[in-house]
């Protein structure tokens, strides 16, 4: 029976995967990967056979049942299996499934944590996700259509809020927001495909969000993060009056970067 | 004038560091960086001068200012100057002062993120922060001894709740929480110093963790992460019924691990 490593690849970049990780992968007989994993990852483990499992936006994924079943089958077969999950195996990944089929199959296994998006994206625009006095804390969710507002409310609440996998229903977060009592001009920071080549960002307030106006802006086949809170707007030089922040930039209306 | 990458070390173990992050530590002119950082780590700079700068849990930490003006003196003597943050830069690490400081000196930076130590816990005790079912949402927070229940109920809510550096008010945030309405039997899971040789857990309730239970088994010099939520529950095999959860160990008592 082999060994299972169940690696955080990160948020796309092959070098934001940790040390450990691409030691791991150089010393694998199967790679079982997630499609969203870059091609680049891949090269860390030249010796191993990949499969492609799991999920990919806006596409028919492999069925949980069966990457289970194909991880179990690998690791009775294979002395060192890596199961290679997009980001951080522990936040939205799945990885219960995955470690309780491990688990009731008696297979050894270790878990390597990967660079989950909203660091990689808090990197990317520059802005730091908790601010002293501004941001105490943060809450990372996803959002179903069928949440109400009062999930939004009394379920998710921090300084910072961060969906995953928000984008089709990124008006309604908003709205859902404004009307639980957030201001309008909250800023909002949206980083799409994060650390890798397409990595794009938007910067808006909450309300433009919630009118629909990053919508043609995002590309449904990337995937994309949204981050909501008073942590993402604009720095203000040091010596202008603190009043500046509120009528700054990006809060007043929507700025791109390539 | 150089440049300044602010990166992330991570948890603690020098292999969960990024592979970009140790190959600019290779670069490096010099290395800034946090006391709390484990020394193995600094080999990754063989050629570097190495400053030791920042917190350590219970000792004086240096002020941030100089901090800054370190970073900003390196840069202006050096082409490649790396300060490496325990951690992720952009949780909890202060970064924003760094990077303000940067900017207004007119020098070129860089983030790059670190595995944030509620990752590397959850791998450690092998538990998904987010669970199908069970929980959609995390919410990372600090906690200041004033802060109170009205806070930790309106500010801070998701299914799983992540407390950094709360080790001394740990007895408080648990009956905070259950004041605020959780139910006492919600598992907690501590994990200490993670990723180190020195890393210790411990499984207990929400009660057990109000009523001071915790406060002896942890070390003031170590670094500690509070868990609390349904998705640290001790996982069911499958074919026992539901119920055989809510009566589970870690909920009805304390357990160590090594």
């Amino acid at each position: 029976m082999g060994k299972v490593y169940l690696i955080g690849a990160g948020p796309g970049a092959a070098d934001l995967i940790t040390v450990r990780g691409a030691r791991l992968l150089g010393m694998a007989d199967v790679v079982l990967h997630d499609a969203l994993v870059e091609p680049e990852m891949l090269e860390y483990a030249p010796h191993a056979r990949k499969i492609a499992v799991g999920k990919r936006c806006g596409r028919r994924s492999t069925a949980q049942q069966f990457i289970n079943k194909q991880i179990v089958d690998a690791a009775r077969a294979h002395s060192c299996v890596v199961r290679l999950k997009g980001g951080d195996p522990m936040l939205f990944g799945r990885a219960d499934e995955e470690m309780r089929a491990l688990e009731e199959a008696g297979i050894e296994y270790e878990v390597v944590p990967g660079i989950t998006a909203a660091l990689a994206a808090a990197s990317a625009v520059k802005r730091s996700l908790t601010l002293r006095g501004v941001a105490r804390s943060v809450a990372l969710a996803t959002r179903s259509r069928a949440a109400d507002t009062q999930e939004i409310r009394e379920q998710v609440n921090a300084d910072s809020l961060v969906f995953y996998m928000g984008r089709d229903s990124a008006p309604e977060i908003a709205q859902q927001l404004i009307d639980a009592g957030r201001p309008a001009a909250t800023p909002v920071a949206i980083v799409e495909a994060c650390s890798t080549p397409r990595e794009r960002t938007l910067t808006l307030t909450l309300e433009a969000l919630a009118m629909g106006e990053a919508q043609q802006w995002l590309d449904p086949q990337q995937p994309s993060l949204l981050m909501i809170g008073e942590a993402f707007a604009e720095r203000v030089p040091a010596g202008k009056p603190e009043q500046a922040q509120v009528g700054d930039a990006p809060r007043a209306g929507m700025r791109h970067a390539a």
